[in-house]
């Protein structure tokens, strides 16, 4: 059995035919899209057709605007700095932010950040599903004073879904902005901004097969954002830097074939999800996050009690399997996941929690595969733990 | 002829060898570098020998910081945003920031954007050489008041290259951040940070036959810089976001590239730039900028006396050359050219001003040709304008 990769919510193989896309870009069609030349004006109709397959692929209406930027966590600083920026400049009323306890490192930091210049930020909690649901946000959001709501579409983590229309619904009623970061919803579930009524939308094409480096960041029509790139009229002024060709085209074949897949992520790949799932959870004391809750159907994170997050990951890749102990953006921590404090359904669950997640690339063979060294490490694990307590007992007495 | 690239301070062809070094990390070692797991830490080695390229190439210490990110706009921006960011947390006096009326727009815009938000910022203009001296800068710096002063190494429409070692060293003196966009000197001139003391220096992959959407930003040992993009840990957390492999791989191998063909850009590129300059200007009433100063050794700035710069750039594209009417960065903007304004040598400049910037790709036979398609031009529209001129005098009459 050749490797295996089960990290795909942390970052995915670029899909071969996506690679060979962008191909042409680098030593033919090399021009600045910017420039008045045909070196310059030959990549336009290309990128248009990648640009199309964004807009088609979340159901962008042509009056609203995709920004194309260089990854999902610039797009997360931009709207919440932007925001707070036009806040600072303009001394409005508006400097009250609401998001949770479980985003991402990019949304959880750049709200950090601006805390540190006056903003007030409350950092809603998640249920005991792990999701945050409507009734909280209503206690907190104050539509004299909150400038924005960023609440995530699916956690990087578990896979639990947000009730983002809900959510969304609701702050639209009250006239406050709505952020979604939906780096894990793109390529997964249906994401529809016409259905959803979002404000801004984040998303990042490395974690559908794209390319790393480049992402975008969608706006609903008539509304404004401050860039976080000043500079060269690229993106109408909302984003200043060469545009990255090569890139753009990649993410928008990427987008279409994610879309094209999602009746298979839907299907093939939650089945083979939940292969995987029901097999571990014969495992004893294993408890499996949000198995009966609206997940995306790629991820599972499982906690095997008694068993070190980080052991199980090296003795997983010593099999050459790989999986994740949370985010990969904090896996230099050594702090217990904020994800899993948050959630706190299982205390241990901070030190012994274990993300798998799937994409299309995963072969049945190798879920087979990843069961039996899973179980075997697991019982492996265990008993090195149960022997150690056991020696330590017997030098206490 | 097949058509010619005169357009390299635009952008660049990608080195072949550089994308071919990009490659395999697409599709086969395409982990996250922060996973714990080995398609993570595999491609480690190689992030380390980029890096390691890009330390050498410009001289940097060991302990100097190169922080790798999106683009020489973020960088840009991330020194002027967070230097003017850091006054707001803290509120000390410093509010003062200096730059030049010829810098890139990503300089410049960001100035402005800080400058709405209360930072007081004063713009040098240059001398009639086209540079900014030490003396002006003398005039306006406050040690106390004075956070951060920013002036390009080499400005990318004349090629003209600043006195940084002097102005970075008064700086220095004075207890002043000094920062550089040399996006226009690396892979033109030498760029030794240890020889030239500057706090901070942006440059960007595609001006150097690397990749687009990526560049990097050197920081000075112990000078600290506040995240533009925050969130994950990457960078040691001034700069978060997934590091775009493929292209940081790319990034060093086409700076190292640069660098061993400094030599060839400083005598062969500099003929073939001396040949056509010599050539072109045996033209009536041409007028080159910068012709006896220090400038980058690929770039002519030339100004044909009534002859429309839209109309020349149009003129040379139908016959397959690329040229510019000054920054593409810039180009969908109607407003005069900022920088050949704040020169003003020639009042015309604005509107007859065209860059060629040659590569070590350009050769030649190249050369030869566009020296002729240059020479019929001229004389074709300006019998065009001779000609409207005529009959609106007689229309007139």
């Amino acid at each position: 059995m050749d490797r295996i990769y089960l990290d795909n919510n942390a970052t995915t193989i670029v899909d071969p035919s996506v690679k060979d896309a962008m191909e042409p870009f680098y030593c033919q069609m090399y021009g600045n899209p910017n420039s008045l030349h045909t070196f310059g004006t030959e990549v336009h109709p290309y990128m248009r057709i990648a640009i199309d397959r964004l807009y088609n692929c979340i159901n962008a209406n042509d009056n609203d605007n995709i920004i194309i930027n260089g990854c999902a966590t610039e797009g997360n600083n931009t709207i919440i700095k932007g925001i707070f920026f036009n806040y600072l400049e303009k001394r409005t009323d508006k400097k009250h932010f609401i998001t949770t306890q479980v985003e991402h490192p990019s949304i959880a930091n750049a709200f950090k950040a601006i805390e540190r210049l006056g903003a007030e930020v409350t950092y809603l909690p998640v249920n005991n599903e792990g999701i945050v649901d409507i009734d909280i946000l209503k206690k907190y959001l104050d539509p004299d004073k909150t400038a924005l709501v960023s609440i995530m579409w699916a956690n990087n983590e578990t896979g639990l879904i947000f009730p983002i229309k809900e959510l969304a619904g609701y702050c639209k009623e009250k006239g406050v902005l709505f952020h979604t970061d939906a780096v894990q919803a793109i390529g997964k579930i249906d994401v529809d901004v016409n259905e959803i009524p979002v404000d801004f939308l984040t998303f990042s094409a490395h974690k559908f097969h794209g390319p790393k480096g480049v992402g975008g960041l969608y706006v609903k029509e008539g509304k404004k954002i401050e860039p976080l790139l000043s500079g060269g009229e690229q993106m109408g002024g909302s984003r200043a830097g060469t545009i990255n060709v090569p890139s753009l085209i990649g993410m928008g074949l990427a987008i279409e074939l994610a879309k094209k897949g999602l009746k298979f992520e839907l299907t093939e790949i939650k089945r083979l999800r939940d292969k995987f799932e029901n097999a571990i959870a014969e495992i004893p004391d294993i408890q499996i996050i949000g198995r009966n809750s609206l997940r995306t159907p790629n991820t599972v994170l499982a906690s095997f009690k008694g068993v070190e997050g980080e052991a199980m990951i090296w003795d997983l890749n010593q099999n050459g399997i790989a999986a994740s102990t949370g985010s990969a953006c904090a896996s230099e921590s050594l702090e217990p996941n904020p994800t899993f404090v948050a959630i706190g359904i299982n205390k241990e669950l901070a030190h012994t929690g274990i993300r798998f997640s799937l994409s299309r690339f995963t072969k049945e063979e190798e879920i087979d595969y990843a069961i039996n060294v899973i179980k075997n490490a697991v019982t492996r694990l265990r008993g090195i733990s149960s022997d150690m307590k056991e020696s330590m007992n017997s030098i206490i007495k």
